[in-house]
């Protein structure tokens, strides 16, 4: 049988999880790693070319796995490589979803091409969990939990404050708030109260411990009106016990099937490489792409429009036969 | 818009569970309760007919859900009536279901019909857990867990104990494995150790406590090699504690993203009436059913075939909008 041969366009925190990742797929073949920097320059001992190069190999590779930032990156690169080739990304800047799905689909449409759009856990497993959830229990509540975990987006944040040189932020979910709804129980629940923020930070030489922690909390949009700790620790420190990147978080339906009955649906993830696993979904998904093309089933798609089947590497009767 | 017109044959616990779960969606309406009782004699207030006057309704039902049992009901009932109607049914005899499939499927598409088969949380949502979480980490360990809940089948298997007046079986997971397990620890799996199994027994009067005791625990398939609790309680105390359906239960895939980093993904479920939940997955692919026949995508399907905007209410561009 030939493998779906697959194609890593951007080279940091995810492009590397693909990398690594794509060993665990027995029906995949890694073609090669497109970069904006000089091939050369990367750290890998997979084929590596200048993103230049990628029409060279059209024809080649089944599907590319646009793995670069969804602010610039994914809305630049998603629409020009659609045209020559089967794509899938895990775009995840919320608002601008449905125009990238429809500029996407319109052009893979146009050239015989599957792009699937917004994979990953969320975007991407959360949301296809909520839709279900929702679905079967439509009388109900639904809880979005994150973490614990490092929060690429707040660390950053962190970072730009005036005397920060190092930092992470971790955002931390409220388990007793978690174990009630569990349960079944009634809670108030909103973002704020149900996460925590702790921070630490590496301090610069000169830097002012109090100013610097005042000027976090009173971040707004990340920390206002979250309970934060900030934490001040050795540059040894941070290298030794913050540099992981660790995430999760679970999406919970709280649902009556009647009035005397409640149900809850709970989907959790608990990753020790928050880049790793995102990954481990766009391959997934990679599979899916290849397989909708093998189709004829040309367009746009998100998670929530694809058959379950042809997210795996057995048949369909083998996974009727084992699997139900 | 007009709504989806659903027909429930069979009015068992699985019958009553989508009668009062139909309650729950505004786009669906129940048309009638088929029955190889008199109808009258049916408890009751929506409109209930004799099964044997089903054929008037064709066209005025857009699906059935077949509630009926596996063992005999759904495989003689599924057949004959996918010939005129979409069918929606929870068939669970895991041996049989690819034969049952593969009939289905081809009568369905001799008559434009759709079937979906085999919904339900086990076979259904867990299945459907399982592919996707064995694809996105293939290279780990599945684990499934049932409980703490009743199951029907160890229950009436004790009921069948000479001296046994009523008997209520719940399953009981071992929390500790599931903690490991969901900690990313290494454990030794298997289903017997994973499990207990709590029996309550109301006597027959004349009944020896003792030998009942022993025939329960030495009921090869059912009991031998698991650790089995039997408890002797009054029918009073029956009825006011053990006459509710809980269940529940896990699947969780513990996997490797790369040989540094392990990745958890659990899907959980807590179900204060195990007939209710079960209708109410059973409704949701009702509407997919009908929804695929919209489509024209005649045949028969499984959880594990169905794109998940399917089966909601919302519109995909809604979904695509509010969940991504």
């Amino acid at each position: 049988m030939s493998k779906i041969n697959i194609g890593i366009v951007g080279y940091g925190n995810l492009g590397r999880g693909v990398e690594v990742g794509l060993e665990n797929h027995s029906d995949m073949e890694l073609i090669g790693i497109f970069s904006r920097r000089n091939p050369e320059t990367l750290d890998t001992n997979s084929p590596a070319y200048h993103l230049d190069e990628i029409l060279d190999f059209k024809g080649k590779i089944d599907v590319l796995i646009l793995c670069g930032g969804s602010k610039t990156d994914i809305p630049e690169q998603g629409p020009a490589l659609i045209e020559h080739f089967n794509t899938v990304d895990a775009y995840d800047t919320h608002a601008q979803i449905p125009e990238y799905f429809n500029k996407m689909n319109e052009i893979a449409k146009e050239n015989q091409k599957v792009s699937v759009i917004a994979t990953g856990w969320d975007p991407g497993l959360f949301s296809m969990n909520r839709l279900i959830q929702e679905s079967i229990l439509p009388k109900g509540n639904s809880y979005t939990f994150w973490g614990r975990g490092v929060s690429q987006g707040h660390s950053d944040a962190v970072r730009r404050v005036e005397g920060v040189k190092e930092a992470a932020q971790y955002t931390v979910p409220d388990e007793m708030m978690i174990n009630k709804i569990l349960d079944g129980e009634t809670v108030e629940y909103n973002q704020k109260d149900a996460h925590a923020r702790e921070v630490y930070v590496v301090l610069e030489e000169e830097a002012n411990p109090t100013e610097v922690e005042k000027a976090i909390k009173e971040m707004p949009d990340y920390f206002v009106g979250y309970r934060t700790s900030v934490s001040f620790i050795s540059e040894e420190e941070y290298r030794k016990e913050h540099s992981d990147m660790p995430h999760g978080g679970r999406v919970i339906r709280q649902g009556n099937t009647s009035d005397d009955a409640i149900s809850v649906i709970d989907f959790s993830l608990s990753l020790e490489s928050n880049p790793e696993f995102t990954a481990a979904v766009n391959i997934a998904y990679a599979r899916a792409a290849y397989r909708l093309a093998q189709a004829e089933e040309y367009g746009a798609r998100t998670v929530l429009d694809i058959p379950p089947y042809y997210l795996s590497s057995k048949s369909r009767e083998d996974l009727i036969r084992d699997l139900l």
